[in-house]
């Protein structure tokens, strides 16, 4: 990894790629990605050892500011059920902007069409790291079959980002509305009971 | 479009470029396409003006076949829930096998990144055509809003391809089970049954 190299080249190299990638697609040449980061082919191939491995390197390196648009926050206290609404209303509202391409992990992996790709198995271990967050707040919140709701609501997400992108538009609700559908069928309710009304047994559970 | 031109010579290139774009992406060279499809550059520029008409073309073209691997074939009498179940029952075939690459029409709008791509049109206007399908079966149905059922059937639908391709393998069941509870909590009652035991005043609803 060329330990001699100044940390801000690559840093530069791997913030242009992962901006690009998201934008323009993993297909973008790299040319036109070394052009953008102000570096060159000789030092891009310095620090890795091909393209694949910046595609992967990249969206790892850019998985925390990805997770943090739409998880809550560290110091966040809320319960179960409203730490999970969190994520899909930051969806709603990310997924609104003019710049949304998509869930990165989604994409990329539906671009590169390799589940053994290097930066596949970094937007699957992204992608597992989602769902594990929903399975531990669904087990605090005392639903039935955590793993499953967890896989479920991680459906929702992706489906929800995938609809955003193929009617280029806002949500309108929908995943929020979807989430608290598959929460109150899993029995979990929130604080304030606001949207589980139709879940018969909810009263039981309440925090 | 060349009336002159034999029909087979398009249609071997709409083949070849509907089958190279969804296994290997969009990004595909034009030289490689029509080396694959027997067919000259010449002869691709006077049938279609541009790589992107093609694009659209031959998603356009393959649209039917892609539509009859989850629809249910026009001789179809079952009851709407079944006829919805259908779908995600031969999702859950598709998305394991080998070849998958997660649907096509949200691949395509994926990978472009531009709504107003005319392929990207192709793609909602199909992605439309299946929640089309799903309201009008909402509504024969009784659904309480066919329309908001529709659409959430449609997020589970490419929220589950998704999944297939990211985690690479078999959905086990989890699309079916998400279309279940989705048209247990619409009220959506089939005819046996079996899988709307959780939806209150199911009864009323039997066909």
């Amino acid at each position: 990894m060329g330990s001699s190299t100044p940390a801000s080249t690559r840093e530069r190299l791997l913030d242009a790629a992962a901006t690009l990638f998201y934008r323009d697609g993993v297909g973008i040449g790299v040319e036109a990605l070394c052009k953008a980061a102000g570096v060159s082919k000789r030092s891009m191939y310095q620090l890795f050892d091909s393209k694949d491995a910046l595609v992967a390197a990249s969206l790892e390196y850019r998985a925390p500011v990805y997770a943090a648009l739409t998880l809550p926050g560290p110091d966040d206290t809320q319960p179960p059920r409203e730490r999970i609404m969190h994520v899909f209303e930051r969806l709603e509202a990310v997924s609104g902007t003019p710049e949304y391409r998509g869930c990165p992990f989604v994409a990329t992996a539906v671009e590169l069409k390799d589940p053994e790709h290097p930066a596949s198995v970094v937007a699957r271990h992204a992608k597992d790291g989602l769902t594990a967050f929903f399975r531990a707040e669904a087990e605090r919140g005392g639903a039935g079959d955590p793993e499953t709701l967890a896989r479920e609501l991680t459906v929702v997400f992706d489906g929800a980002s995938a609809r955003a992108v193929v009617q280029g538009g806002s949500l309108d609700g929908l995943a929020v509305k979807m989430a608290a559908t598959l929460l109150d069928a899993a029995g979990l309710c929130g604080r304030g009971n606001d949207e589980g009304a139709r879940s018969p047994g909810e009263e039981n559970r309440a925090p």
